[in-house]
């Protein structure tokens, strides 16, 4: 039997690791990606599944033939994964550990004999941080049509690359991303397992929990113009400093955040020209804000303005709901080998968020994150919670891939 | 006879050229940096001049040969000129402007049928705005030995690139860079012409102006460490969000400036990971002070500790005086060309301030700027105070290389 969740994890520590901070750097379309690609095809080309890739660079992993399984009027299949990639200097386990699970628990059921009666599949999203090109979960998002190609495509990352030159830059078929049909009508169901990105199961004593919703959330940019002048000579009363604007515009994001009990972030900085002797002429920045409700959001964006602030929406995604009966069946799993499944809302955007917003039932899994810390060299999953998600995740996979019924889980879910 | 400065200025302009801002990046030891520099060495041999590069790669252009002049007892040269490069998005005239009036300069005397008694030197200096590796200065710190040459190799820019690698990029010898006597006692005083970095000329109605001195000035990190998060799921009240300290000091810094009547800019911040879905783990920021004293330019330093703000010194030069007899001759010329010679203080640091510091007598001449704006493409000089500049120029060099005494300003002020 293969190795643990922490010894599949241990494979690819390596790739794209800041040796300084310990941080990770593995950005889509770039070098470590490919590394991470190949890594993920190997795993699953020495578990004897089908790799395909899909038209928007998504791998898919199969055990049985999702669609002879169609054909044969079986149902479609069931799907668990995550990503690969990451924010910069992020952390080892947001995304790999959702595949690191997905490997060890179609290990788990191997070595026990399980057959599926239905196909199961592994996918890993390309591009879920959107780090590079400031979309988060563009893989998903093109799959799923959410996102419109032609305009993905001509994203540009920092040093001026499109999106589609670096799909070119790797191999990939630019022309060829969109929406991917006959993909989508394999997947009866999707099981997205991740580390947790807050205390929650810390604090309630659990080693795996299950998602209920994505909080709303949206990004807005700002953009403070101002007068670039020489830093030695122009009077203080002769300048236009937007550097000033955004110390105000951070700080009145924070009171509003505040008042208006929302998360909001200025993560996001752009100085031009960003010189030591020059008063900037320009600073974006940009905005990053969260709620339980979508107008408490919208009720900082409106203080902003108040105060002079006009933002610019990005992206806007509402409460994104988990599937009801998938989810309480992926919980009775759950409840079943820990004793109790917690359910949990997220601050965080996955591609299983944009799934369920596409009308395919998904459910998310949640392992234990002793800090809360994420999206830092800092972020944290002790062995043991890595294993009982991999325990978790293959119990459930077994439940959904025995029964031809689990592609309808709306008519099984009374039984949960 | 050649054309005129704003013509010379044109056949530059196109030369690291942002066509969206109309702002210049001029790097040191890039590909523009030596279009520029090709430039300059064409425009010095269509003029007969002999061209040596010294061991720092500053180019030095001879009407007259310095070291028969020296081997004869005529005295050392005299010696104009300037830098080319910029700081990002900076403006056409910062630099240009003064090589551009020299070789103008130059035109004029020779249209004239002048012969310098003495010798007549241009000198383009490398790396004057620092804007790569962060050193103002450096061609001419190098040249007279004020900045070590073994810190200026390892100095490194923002894609990790070291000087010395880029000085061999670009064809140069790191190993030969440090203090050059050779070329030193070559220069027996130096004048540089630079567009004025602020409305003092306009506002006095003069279209050239003497510099008196350099303001004392410093620059200052401040390291302003946090703890990176994912910015939907981390509790405001767990956050440590260094941006926070950012706003708390840029305001502090203004406030500080106002009491101090110093001149303080933030105006470079490096945000990690700057992504806009995770609080940053770091923000660093750069402090430029300037004053008229030191003693002021220090209590905005004393005034951000007693808020909590710790500072690196990164670098700090004193007041720098332009040397009073060698400057009054010239303001003389000034005078005699326009009426009157405003004489003026300045917050920016130049190569002639370098080498006041080291001990070649220099003077400075500053050509009207009708907005004061500087570093940015808005910087401007009129076409007639261009010319103006070349005029006063002219009749500076005729005078300081006319006579050998010129070498020794000192023994012929008392008749200016």
């Amino acid at each position: 039997m293969p190795g643990s969740v922490a010894a599949l994890l241990a494979e690819i520590e390596g790739v794209g690791r800041d040796a300084s901070t310990g941080g990770y750097r593995r950005f889509a379309w770039t070098r470590e990606d490919a590394a991470l690609a190949g890594w993920f095809a190997a795993a699953c080309a020495a578990r004897g599944l089908d790799l395909v890739t899909d038209r928007c660079g998504n791998q898919w992993a199969w055990w049985g033939d999702p669609d002879a399984a169609l054909a044969a009027g079986t149902g479609p299949g069931v799907v668990t994964g995550s990503h690969l990639d990451s924010v910069p200097q992020g952390g080892a386990y947001d995304g790999p550990l959702g595949l690191a699970c997905a490997l060890a628990a179609l290990d788990r059921l191997r070595g026990k004999g399980f057959t599926p009666a239905r196909p199961i599949g592994v996918v890993r999203f390309v591009d879920e941080e959107g780090a590079r090109f400031g979309l988060a979960c563009t893989g998903s998002r093109l799959l799923t049509g959410t996102a419109p190609p032609e305009r993905v495509l001509a994203l540009r990352d920092a040093g001026g690359v499109s999106y589609a030159e670096a799909v070119a830059g790797a191999g990939g078929d630019p022309g060829r991303i969109g929406r991917d049909e006959q993909v989508l009508r394999r997947v009866g169901g999707f099981v997205e397992l991740h580390v947790e990105q807050g205390r929650g199961l810390a604090d309630l004593g659990f080693g795996v929990g299950v998602g209920t919703m994505i909080r709303p959330h949206g990004r807005w940019r700002v953009d403070l113009a101002g007068r670039a002048d020489h830093a030695g000579t122009t009077l203080l009363a002769d300048r236009r400093d937007p550097m000033l604007d955004l110390a105000r515009l951070v700080l009145a994001v924070r009171e509003s955040a505040v008042r208006r009990a929302a998360l909001a972030t200025v993560g996001r900085v752009e100085v031009t020209p960003n010189a030591v002797n020059a008063v900037p002429g320009r600073v974006t920045a940009w905005l990053d804000v969260r709620a339980e409700e979508e107008a408490q959001a919208r009720r900082v964006l409106g203080d902003l303005a108040t105060v002079g602030f006009g933002a610019v929406e990005e992206s806007w995604t509402p409460a994104t709901w988990m599937d009801g009966p998938l989810s309480e069946r992926v919980a009775a799993r759950v409840a079943a080998v820990q004793g109790g499944a917690p359910r949990m809302a997220t601050g965080a955007g996955h591609d299983a968020g944009i799934l369920a917003a596409a009308g395919i039932p998904a459910a998310m899994l949640f392992v234990r994150n002793p800090t809360g810390i994420s999206h830092s060299p800092a972020e944290h999953a002790e062995p043991e919670d890595c294993e009982a998600g991999a325990v978790v995740l293959a119990d459930v996979l077994a439940d959904l891939s025995s029964a031809p019924a689990a592609s309808t889980p709306a008519s099984t879910s009374s039984d949960s």
